[in-house]
């Protein structure tokens, strides 16, 4: 029976006849929850409880549960759902934008839009770091590099970034982190969200940012750590060539560092950024085939000169060799990512946009070189075009040289332009000062055009205007010293799949080598990996939600307002916040989000000078990263062995740092898998010395229905909404971290220069979009709503228990490191596999790749205690998935006792050989001292036909950091482009 | 550059300078057509010709070429394709449907939508005949078949058939075969499309039907082979228990056979079939997660005693063992299939709709039987709540037996409450009496039944009259004799997947089993299998399409009607014929519509008499089987040692039957694969002798735009959709054989007994909805749209290129058996590997096995020659997709030279033991004379990261026949439930 009422009854009682006799089949919580009421039952048994209820009790505290059903509505069927986000995302109206501003019309390939972002093959995957089981989208990363370095002329590039203002925010960040010179140049023509985030992440860490015309930009006293630019800039201008060069060689000369913020489809045709002598390329790659989606998600791209690669931000995908020697790709620097997200973080970012920046390659890979190249110069000559159209017309045309973009004085003032715009549902850019901005994209269409003349009141028509027209026009870069001529993507994998036969063939390959939820359970302690179900994936594809311009008016967007309002109130409800900023789209965002909102408070205040964050060691990385981008101070917090925070060094902190005392970030349950019993009485410590106490949402999976953050002391916490709330995640990203506050706190929250967000006294601009990745939170509105309150409350009992169940079965074979008094985990727990390495040299990375023998993604690796695993199975999981994955342990654990008793070499065993490909178990040699079946099908369950392998046998980091590679290869095979000394290396 | 021009050009010339300016990047035709212009060039050099054009000049006659551009709209681009089809789209009308009548509304769980119906993994499969990569649509075919036998309680299934109505003729006519008596009795209250379809096969083979009400049945004469029913009936109504068991007992008596018409959802509550004494049990799995899609494509079942399952029609799967003596699944008593295609044929139903019964099996996998039967008891209940409604606001309900189904004779006359239902938007059955009939299903929610009251004028609410229900209302079955008490879908498939995460999972694991094309090309001489591309399928999902009852009034199926009426227009200016008939759902539903036309028109002119068919001996099997069953007597016409109907013979049985001739069959380009020289010349002969000409258009692929049917003689041709234009061949269905003909034999053109349908003087009904297929014809209109007269062309032409092009590289290694007069073949040609048998043993069977260890489909086996292999590579397929192809071939010629010459077993060897499965080359054990290398990655293109692997051992035909289990297993282990003598079978 589904667990809560239907929906449909319309006064709150519900009609109890109806229920009887007629009551709901589609109960989506029992599709959602893995375990069926019997294996409930049974695990319970197991665990020794007698009911749910009894084992909440003795997990959560009883100072913090919440003893009430919440006030979120009862769960709606699946198609019930699907019907009320028609009606409401229909509320938003599809018009014709052509506001630019970073954002661009663009055609999705419909075999991508169904074969990556609709196919759970793609979106399911965790991010790649077992990059045995994550050859497929490595390889489509490495396209989307490859793609990035050759469009900007830069030496390399990363797997994508946020967006691109903070993108633009971490090139600020790194010219300061390079030459530590605390002023920064601005071109007064970069987008809006791009100066307004470069200046809210300046003024934390205290970086003095000169908003200039370019021409006015003075580096002779030599402060400046560097430059950015628009490029195009932000009214479509490409500014004189002896202009920009003269600025970059004067910048230069001056140590300072130079940033294009660019725009890959005009790097088709125009000289590139690395040819203009750039330090750093950035931008968005969204129109090239990703939505526009009301903002996000999309993936920026950030590309540097090989001399700055050590301190780029981001992922970077790299080519090592396997164990067989043969080519494998991985995550390259993975140390520098680490350095990156320590207590002197300049950038907390090490999130991408996986999917996003898979589907911007592969639209690359299936245009090709050629493709790409044509719908540049299309949209190029529609603009040309255009402007030809508005000068006869009577207007003016404000810049002599442009890709795409078009500023006008209109000759009779905007608002005739504007009416008829508005008749024909089109959009323009209205400049502050009166002026019309119009932005083609490869959307345009003849009849698109001529409505765009007829609204700008021209007599002609395109096919009239272009008749008179040059083939190469007057006034195209292609006449000018911009004029692009080297050449790009000549590597095969851009020149073979542009049939879609061909494209398919190659999405299907690569998404068959990459373990995702589709196979297996990837139980990835404080990730949670569940199910994203196809109801909740369904909407983000509708045109009414997927096509709309972020900077529409408020009236276009009825719909996702609405639905933002609903998911608000929800989550409120969920955490017991008051209200909640969308704007971040990461984890990390929403953390630095917050904190910056805690010391406007505190400013606000008269307290400006409290700036000391108490962090425990046990946190994630990240939490310190965001504290000191926030300008905080962190003071670490002991925990005890008991994986507790440490009360008594807590308080001897708060003492300490009494008079500056910010705040203190916790996570709860603790990143240990502990639900503390004292996080009330921690959270009040705090508050009583001054201090608000950030919430890490990470672990929200265990607390919905059963307590909230915000009744038990937290003032804001982050939600990844990637976790808890079913958005997938996409093979490394998109994410999304909006943030609850507490009412005091709400003035606080982000703003944005473009569009009004409700902030009364905001600190300033955390993302590019308002509402971040807008497109993808119906995902998380349509989890809430199917599965209603108790639903909601029953999937956190069941992770629990799933968590609980893993952890007793596999006693006697692993130690599980830390339990709560009861001597019951949270929804996670930590296995510690520490002991095996003295006995055997077994390290924990050897279980991890074995794993993948069985078929499955190892959990998460030595975090938060080295040397140790970190199970979360999640409520989506069922019973028998739940058993293979013990029974794959208790095995392992079997196979190190073969080595620990002498039976099994201590280096050449399934353990240390692990994963075994199957190209190693099929061919002919095979001298080991344990068989090819031992090796691949080491239980019943793992069965030839239904394996998955590993296409990769173990992948040498070493080899490849020092070898890095981070591009396809340009012939038939790879050499290395970098070495780490600067000496050529001799092995390939 | 794109072939064809913009559609965009308002004018018909086209805006000369904008092309120049403003080209068009997205091309479908490039996307569509495999080989790049430059490897096409290389092709036709490497073929010695200069141009397509001299290719074509070459290869297609010159008497019969269509020297002008076809007026078929020039190519559109996708994304405009979408927005014009959601245009058209938008003008039907989505009301709710009460109507019933054999579709009803349902819920497809969306993750089946998504993973299934949307999936090219699982919708490009060809037919199961290679089972060993074929194992996972084969496993859940025998859960279909499961579901159906379990649920009917019948001993044995097949795997589908093409809807209920044919099927119910199919059932007539295994009766028939059965006891050969030539009466049959149809129950008056049997769905009158399934009435109109018995009547018109019934006419042509010459069995008398009686219509009756049952109670007045008499099978005392003995003369009647069996008698249909409908269980419940088209009203509604369930028989009184005594009645209905009287009258089977009465038929049985006499010897009569009885079929149940039934539904499989009811049979979740009631008594089914097989526990009544039927001997046959068939109907509609539509309401079983199959949208609606305005009648269809559904998947019908048909299961029968195991006495009659030799009878059978229809593809079976049964469980067999592989090589290794594993279970492996294959299609059962594939013998029995050729014996029904054969001139004696009272069927020629091979067609099963695979996609569809994969989604009505994985919808009871999702559901399973708790859940099967907790819908059945909502819409049983729901129904009975409306009747409580109805009686209340002084309405008649007319039975007092039913289970989703009123007839409702109103209190004040239908017009208010039509009038009602039309406000709200609700459709209902009318009666020709003007009586109202109302049919529920799982859609049906609250406020629906409180709508429905509304419009039968009651006062009451769902929930008020829910109040005073017993639990087990009073008219409920479950009350009654007929409540079902035997268990159902008891096994493990239907009973562990009930969350989405597993389901998923099981989905895709059995997709992965399967080769489809997005794995490698399925080169199926006849076949067909080209690309089926994203944008033709996306249309197939919207409401607009799939949310339509076949029945609902003409204006609310504007749309449907104008897409029709499109592609009408578009097929007969590709055919040369004057009008068209989608009625006929299969190609050769679409054979006997015309040949059923023909006689007609022959019979109009007082030539009812002439009844001969000419048939070229190498005409495919569905041809006599046809003209069988349209009531012609078949005379083959004898086939020259090149390939060709030998002129003389024809001429010579042209006059033997100069009295009697109706038509000569042919097919064009022919099925040697050759466009032979007299086609004109043959029709003029048979036209000279009075009769018409069928053109088989299953190899319409080689014609478009180069020659047309109706122009060089024919009269009528099915068009088979799902070859030439793009419909994809889900795994063995659906399919699409609308039929086009000369304006002489439109009047002749199948009717419907329910919706009204253009024609004059229609022969019959062939299939159960009135436009087949309708909802898979939007794949057909998109794909003409997007390629344009231009590119439909030039796919012709590349389809010959291709074919040309590979049987030149296998010159030296394999001969092509039949070309035409310049040495050309047309667009698909035979491989003739008969002589190995000789030589070394190798059979033609062990080539296409071992094509599997090369990660490819065979091609077409044994068909038109046995012994031979029949290969169409199709347009879609590229050069280096070719070139491995061909690899593959020659490197196997290399593999039997080994035997030839000694070096190799004649039986050990890598031919006789394929396919090589991933077990077989990853155990410990190897003791062949070849290596695991050479078994499994025979050439370097094979790599271990990418390569297809075959599931199953080659499996054993005969021991699966032998032991025939056409179920899941029941509990752990397969016993043979089945043995071919009556004996006991010992092995297992």
């Amino acid at each position: 029976p589904c667990r809560g009422k239907s929906s449909l009854a319309s006064d709150a009682e519900g009609p109890r006849g109806l229920e009887r006799i007629y009551p709901r089949h589609d109960c989506f919580a029992d599709r959602h929850i893995g375990p069926r009421d019997h294996d409930k039952q049974a695990m319970l048994q197991f665990l020794g409880v007698k009911s749910m209820d009894e084992l909440i009790e003795k997990t959560v505290p009883a100072d913090i549960r919440l003893n009430r059903d919440m006030t979120v509505a009862e769960p709606v069927p699946e198609s019930e759902v699907l019907d009320r986000l028609r009606h409401i995302a229909r509320k938003n109206k599809v018009w014709r934008s052509y506001i630019g501003m970073g954002y661009y019309g663009t055609v999705t390939p419909t075999t991508i839009l169904r074969n990556i972002f609709e196919n759970p093959g793609w979106t399911t995957q965790y991010t790649p770091y077992q990059p045995e089981v994550a050859q497929g989208r490595l390889e489509s990363l490495l396209n989307y590099q490859t793609l990035v370095t050759d469009l900007t002329a830069m030496d390399i590039a990363n797997a994508s970034l946020l967006d691109e203002a903070t993108a633009a925010a971490e090139a600020m960040a790194l010219c300061y982190r390079q030459n530590k010179r605390r002023r920064f140049y601005v071109d007064s023509y970069c987008h809006p969200q791009t100066i307004g985030l470069i200046q809210t992440r300046a003024e934390a860490i205290g970086i003095d940012i000169t908003v200039s015309d370019i021409v006015n930009m003075d580096f002779s006293d030599r402060n400046f750590c560097g430059m950015i630019l628009q490029y195009p800039n932000m009214e479509g201008q490409v500014y004189n060539m002896e202009l920009l060069q003269g600025v970059i060689a004067d910048a230069h000369d001056n140590g300072t560092l130079v940033v294009f913020a660019t725009d890959l489809l005009a790097l088709t045709l125009m000289k590139p950024p690395g040819e203009l002598e750039a330090d750093i390329a950035l931008g968005s790659s969204q129109r090239l085939g990703v939505p526009l989606g009301y903002g996000g998600p999309h993936a920026a791209f950030f590309a540097v000169r090989d001399e700055l690669k050590r301190l780029m931000p981001g992922r970077m995908v790299g080519v090592s060799r396997d164990s067989a020697g043969r080519d494998s790709y991985r995550l390259a620097l993975q140390t520098r990512e680490q350095h990156i997200r320590r207590d002197k973080a300049t950038s907390n970012i090490c999130t991408a946009q996986a999917l996003l920046a898979n589907m911007a390659a592969m639209y690359a890979v299936y245009h090709g070189p050629e493709g790409l190249k044509h719908i540049a110069t299309r949209v190029h000559h529609g603009t040309l075009l255009l402007a030809e159209g508005l000068k006869r017309a009577g207007h003016h045309v404000q810049h002599d040289l442009y890709f795409d973009t078009l500023k006008v004085a209109c000759g009779t003032g905007p608002t005739d332009v504007l009416e008829r715009a508005a008749q024909k549902e089109i959009n323009l850019r209205v400049y502050d000062d009166g002026m019309l901005g119009v932005s083609l994209d490869e959307t345009v269409e003849e009849h698109d055009l001529d409505d765009l003349l007829w609204v700008f009141g021209s007599e002609s028509s395109a096919a009239l205007l272009a008749d008179k027209m040059d083939s190469s026009p007057q006034g195209s870069i292609m006449n000018t010293p911009f004029r692009r001529t080297s050449r790009y993507l000549q590597h095969k994998v851009f020149n073979s799949h542009q049939s879609e036969t061909r494209l398919v063939r190659y999405m299907k390959q690569l998404e068959n080598k990459d373990v995702s939820l589709v196979h297996s359970m990837i139980p990835l302690g404080s990730c949670t990996m569940k199910l994203n179900s196809t109801t909740q994936m369904m909407p983000c594809s509708w045109p009414e939600f997927s096509s709309l311009h972020p900077f529409v008016p408020e009236d276009q967007a009825v719909g996702y307002r609405e639905m933002l309002r609903e998911l608000e109130e929800d989550l409120c409800e969920i955490t017991g916040y008051d209200s909640i900023s969308f704007q971040p789209n990461s984890g990390a965002q929403g953390e630095y989000a917050g904190l910056r909102a805690i010391m406007a408070y505190l400013a606000s205040k008269g307290e400006g000078h409290r700036s000391v964050c108490l962090i425990p060691t046990s946190a994630h990385g990240t939490n310190p990263a965001s504290a000191q981008m926030a300008g905080m101070k962190v003071q670490p917090v002991e925990v005890s062995r008991d994986g507790r925070v440490s009360k008594e060094h807590l308080y001897k902190m708060a003492e300490k740092h009494k008079e500056h005392l910010a705040c203190m970030m916790i996570t709860y349950p603790s990143t240990n898998g502990v639900f503390e019993d004292d996080v009330r009485e921690i959270c009040d410590l705090v508050h009583s010395y001054g201090g608000q106490v950030y919430v890490d949402g990470a672990n929200m999976n265990a607390q919905v229905g059963l307590c909230r953050p915000g009744d038990y002391g937290g003032d804001v916490s982050h939600l990844n909404l990637h976790k808890t709330f079913c958005i997938p995640h996409g093979g490394g990203g998109p994410g999304m971290g909006p943030i609850g506050v507490k009412a005091h706190l709400s003035p606080f929250l982000p703003s944005h220069p473009v569009v009004e967000v409700n902030s009364a006294t905001p600190f300033g601009v955390v993302s590019a979009a308002q509402f971040g990745s807008a497109s993808i939170l119906p995902i998380s509105w349509a989890y809430i709503k199917l599965m209603g309150g108790s639903g909601l409350r029953h999937a956190s009992e069941v992770s629990i228990l799933n968590a609980n169940y893993m952890s007793r079965r596999l006693e006697g074979h692993y130690k599980t490191l830390y339990k709560g008094t009861n001597g019951f985990c949270a929804h996670e727990f930590i296995l510690d596999t520490r002991v095996f390495k003295k006995t055997t040299g077994v390290e924990v990375a050897d279980i991890a790749k074995r794993m993948q023998d069985y078929g499955f993604h190892a959990p998460t690796m030595s975090w938060p205690v080295s040397g140790t695993l970190m199970v979360e199975p999640t409520e989506s999981e069922d019973r028998e998935e739940l058993d293979r994955f013990c029974d794959a342990l208790i095995q392992i654990r079997q196979e190190i006792r073969e080595i620990e008793e002498g039976r099994m070499d201590r280096q050449n065993n399934p353990l240390k050989m692990a994963p075994h490909t199957l190209a190693a178990v099929t061919q002919s040699e095979w001298n080991r001292p344990y068989s090819r079946e031992q090796a691949a099908f080491p239980l019943p369950f793992v069965q030839p036909d239904t394996k998955f392998w590993p296409s990769s046998g173990r992948t040498d980091d070493i080899y490849g950091d020092q070898n890095l590679v981070c591009t396809c290869p340009p012939m038939d095979q790879y050499a290395p482009c970098f070495s780490e000394d600067g000496q050529a290396q001799s092995a390939v």
